[in-house]
This record gives structure tokens, sequence and C-alpha cells, in this order.
């Protein structure tokens, strides 16, 4: 039976859903105003705004199914392709994701760890908070930020002065620093019918903000505690489809950070180096199919390319290394592909990393 | 850099290879008379007749190169493309594999032990070949045949009565019944510059002269004997692109089948099964590329599904069963599609087998 997939958003993660649908004998269509789209080869194609509604009922008149390849869809789209198609993850996993403070009240109620946290409305509230939390901290906007954007660091008094208007004068949350080890995520995966399945817990490494390096963790310590996380989050919002959920971790305990309803950069690794890429998983769960095998295969790491693209001609010639070029033009801090490199031994999987980064050119934005 | 290769044939060898191209960001150009073939979706379609050499110039002023998913292309067309573009496999080398007779002749010129064979052009050489041969024998089409079509055993002197008018009184082949053990192939790639590479051996199994199983045989002894033949042919062509040699086992000799210029059915378990797959390393070296390397990944076997669609959700259910459906419908003896089963022992590797067996429901033609 041959299935159609909606998807809002033809970039890098819709293009690597529709590579993972194929064999899976699901089509995409995609709804995304650039008409050269990276994903749009790769399926039907409507250009128009996001915020068309005609257009998101066109896309929901041909597919079996929809979902989002960002969460920022506006609530019009979604609420009319969720009338007409079962869409995943749902309006209220979106608005959930979408807002900072909502996310971290969830968390809370779910009794899962999280920073100190103020909601911000003011400067006189920014005020209070410092008073509150403490020095350093975090104001972030609540909604629209990413990679690092619409947020600023505060480690002396002097930097709270004007940082509500500085920020746009917008509703922020202030975050307590944590002064953690590392960072870790869990992508996991819920299915219509309830079944979850979990990726190995992966440590990102950043560099200006931009996921620089993921890496699957064996049999880490804290696997347990991620999933048990993870799935209080997922069974709350009643969840469908993959989900990234992206921790601190002190010591041996995990504080939530934030989660990302979608395909994520730090499960792109699944494609090579899992039994069942996210992709495919996503596809499956969001069109009420059974979940696949999400075991870990041999050693893998994901490096980003971001800014310029790299000596693609030396990273081809390196065995176990995987280039997936996005399609676009080089821009300071954009993310143009990533490198995932997989290996039989950690030396051998050491040796390859070695020679695929140094054939990146990372520029930051 | 975006490249755009030409493909002429849009049916599920195309597909997997505009699959595979993707992430290289090289798009495919299909020329298919069909406007439902299976590849279509993933990437331009030039809907015409194979024998269109204006389709053909239309292709070749698009693409950057070019390949064909068979071997039976109009010599036409592969020549209006040649004179244009980058085009492999060449004409000599296709032309090679489409004449039995050429072939098996080429295998006898490079020493590769081959059956005792006869040029057949009227009933009276085949008289004359079965006293020569014996039998029993196979007699094949020269040209054309596949999976099976268009030859016959010859058991008993009776069954040679009739038979060149039987075969369409077409150019013949007669060749020497071998007593083999297996059917072993070896998919091996050249690049333009003619650095090679070799998959691990395969395996094969038939069912009425369909292929139904196939898997690489880790560290066999026959893999440098076997990779010796294939570099002989390869040279002697200045082949480019992925080649399947097809041998017969007999002891510890392999004796030379046939070559299929092309990615190849035995080779489909490379998707998950080995570092780069065959449609990934076939792009590669027609776009004049490097090559990646061809190592198998864990344990892993092949099975081809045709006739009727298998139970798509119970596969679906079984852990490290991957289900590659070519979007075509249900026709006794036609291949519908394969699924690849790895795994991480070779006790996991043969349960996983008789599960995913045993949703198949295939119908032979």
């Amino acid at each position: 039976m041959k299935r159609t997939l909606g998807i809002v958003g033809a970039g890098q993660l819709g293009r690597m859903m529709a590579l993972a649908a194929a064999p899976l004998n699901i089509r995409c269509l995609f709804l995304d105003p650039a008409s050269d789209a990276c994903a749009s080869a790769y399926g039907e194609h409507i250009v128009a705004p996001y915020d068309d509604v005609e257009a998101a009922l066109t896309l929901a008149a041909q597919a079996d199914a929809a979902t989002f390849e960002f969460e920022n869809v506006p609530p019009t789209t979604l609420a009319a392709i969720a009338a007409e198609i079962p869409a995943y993850p749902t309006a209220a996993a979106l608005a959930t994701s979408r807002d900072r403070w909502v996310e971290k009240s969830l968390f809370q109620r779910l009794n899962i760890p999280i920073p100190a946290i103020a909601k911000i409305d003011s400067q006189a509230d920014l005020d209070q908070a410092v008073v509150n939390i403490g020095l350093p901290a975090v104001v972030k906007t609540r909604t629209m930020g990413y990679d690092g954007k619409g947020q600023k660091v505060l480690r002396t008094p002097a930097d709270t002065a004007g940082t509500f208007a500085e920020l746009g004068s917008v509703p922020l949350i202030m975050e307590g620093f944590v002064d953690f080890d590392e960072e870790v995520s869990c992508v996991a995966v819920r299915a219509v019918d309830g079944d979850m399945r979990y990726y190995d817990l992966v440590l990102n490494e950043h560099q200006s903000g931009i996921l620089y390096r993921s890496q699957p963790l064996a049999a880490h310590l804290l696997q347990a505690q991620a999933q048990d996380y993870v799935q209080r989050v997922m069974a709350e919002l009643d969840y469908v489809g993959v989900m990234a959920f992206e921790f601190f971790r002190k010591g041996e305990q995990l504080m939530a950070n934030e989660i990302a309803p979608r395909v994520h950069n730090s499960g792109h690794w699944t494609i090579e180096g899992a039994t069942t890429s996210q992709f495919e998983n996503h596809v499956r769960a969001v069109c009420g199919l059974p979940l696949g095998d999400t075991q870990t295969r041999g050693h893998v790491v994901m490096l980003n390319v971001f800014g310029a693209h790299p000596d693609v001609t030396a990273l081809w010639r390196l065995p176990g290394v995987h280039w997936h070029d996005y399609d676009k033009t080089d821009r300071p801090g954009r993310k143009l592909g990533h490198v995932t490199i997989t290996a039989t031994t950690t030396d051998e999987l050491a040796e390859r990393e070695t020679a695929a980064a140094a054939c990146l050119r990372n520029v930051r934005g």
C-alpha cells in the first residue's frame, strides 16, 4: 500500500525523511515557501508560505498523515492540517516545546530536575530574578531562539542592565547557571499505540552555540534515567514521532535542558549508526506503523559541517566516512551538512575522526 | 558542487541510485518510457522511449555524467549520450555482456575457466554441439535473456529436437552442464582512475530461475580468486562503475557464468550491510569521484520478494529487518522488493531470517 506523508518544511530534515520513507513505499509531499528547498527534489512540493491555510488544506487533501520539520509551524496551518488527517507531533506538543517557560514548567510538574527558573516580563522581573537565582545565569527568549540566538549569559550585575530591551522586550525566562560536566541528549520515538524506543544516549559538543559533535555512548550509566525522563514527557504529551531530549549531566544526575519535538541533529548519526534511523522511525511513527529497532551498530560519531564546505574529495577518500551534503551555499554559521564516521573499534573510530575533522573548514556565525 | 547524473531506466535500481546519490549532492535525471516508473519521484524524469535519440540528447544536455540501469540500452541512445558526456559502463562493456557468446569468448581469452561452449546458428549447429559437449547442457539465446527466460535445459537427446525454432530461431549459445556446488557472485566497482574495490563474495540461491537469497560470505577461501577474475575483465574492458560477476563454484575452483554491467540484485544487501552501498559506489564511480569502503558490516542476508507482497506489517515488527518496497503491483514472478536482514551474530541472523522468511508470500512466474 502506497502512503503519502505531508511534511511542513523541505529542508535537510525533510530530505532525510523522504530518503528514509522511499523503501517503505511512502512518498513525501512538502509545503515550503522556497522553491529550491533541499528536499524538493525528493517529493512533490507545494511552494507557499507556511501560514497559507489554503496550501495547508491542499497538502492535507493529498496526504494520509502529516508531520513538521520544525516547531514554529504557524498554529493556523497546524490546525487546518490536523482537522483533516493525523498530524504529529500534536499542537500541544509543539506549543510546549515552543515556549521555554511552558516546557520547563512541564518538566517541573513531572519531577524532572531542572535549573532554577524565573519568568521575566520586564526589566524589574529580571532584576528580581538575579537576586533570587544569583549569577551567573542565562536569559533566553521564551520562544523562537535556537543555536545560541536570542539568549544572553549574565555573569556580573553590570550585564543585567538593559538586557530586557536588548533581547527585544519580549517574554523571557531566566535559568540558573548549571556547572555541568557535559551535555547529552536522548533521541527517542513513540508510536501511535504508545510503544516507545530509545537510541543510545548521545554526548553533544558545541562550538559557539552550534552543535559540532555528537557521539552515542554505549551502555551509559544514565541511559535508564534519561529514558525515564523522556518517557514521562512523551506519555504526558501523548507524543507521536521522534523527540530529542537534551540534558545537562552533572555527576550521576541529569538535569533537563530542552526538548525538540522532531528529528534532531544529535540523531543524524543513526542513518549509518543504528539499525533503524531516527528518520525512518519518525516516518513510521507518524504514519501509524510499527517502530524499528534502535540498536547502535558498531562505533559511530557525527561531526556537523557549517559555514563553509569541507574538502569533499578528501572526505570521500576516507574509509567509514559518510558525507551528507544539504545542497546549500556557504554562509558563516549555516549548517551545510554533516559527516558520520563508523568503525569497528574505538581506536579505528578515533583515527578516522581525526582524519575527517582535518577535512572540515567550519566557519562560525 | 552540485552534479546531475543521467540514468537510462527509472526502475528500482535507478531509485536506489537516486537515494544513494542525494547525500553526495548528486541529483538524478531519468529517461524511462513509463511515467509512473518507481524512481521517477526521486529525480527529474524525461518520459520517452529508450530509443528516442532526441530525448537522449536532452538528458545529455542536462547531465554531467550518465549511466544505465540495464544492459539492453539501444546502441543509438548510448552513442548519442556518450558523444556528449561521460557515460559508463561504455558501449564496449555493455555489448560484451549483452551477447553471451562475446562474453564467454572474453572469459576464455582472459584464461578464466568457463563451461564447454558452442555457438549455435541453426538446428544443425545445435545437434552437432550436443555431440561435442554432451548432455545435459543448457541452450540460451545469445542476447536478451534474464531470470531464466530465453533458455532451455537439454537433458536427453529428445529435448534437442526443434529447440532452435522453440527459442525463436535466433543466435544461441550452448553451455555444458556444470555440476556445481553453489553459485556465488562478486560485486565490484572500478573508478575512472582504475581504482578497484570488491565486496565480499556472495552466495546466491535461486527459485525457478529467480534469485531468492543472497548472503555475503566473510573471508571466503575463493575471495582472492574471484577478485582476480573480476579484475581481469574490468581492466580489459576499461570498465567504470559497479559490475557483478556470477560464478559457479565447484570445490575450490570458480567457473565464470556471466557478468552484469550494473548494480545487481546480489548486491542489494550492501545498503545496510556494507560501509558504502553498491549504489553509492556506482554513482561515485560514474561521476568520477573516489570510491568508498566496501567492508561488510556485521552479519547480513538478503531475501528477494516476488509475485506477491509479504506481510509488511509483520516484517516491520522484526528487529534488524529492512523491507524495501519497489512500488509495483503484484504479478507472478515479478520482483516487488527485497528484505535485508542484519544481525551481530550468525545465530541472531539465522533466527531473524527464519522470522522474516515466514512473512513472505512469494509467487513464482
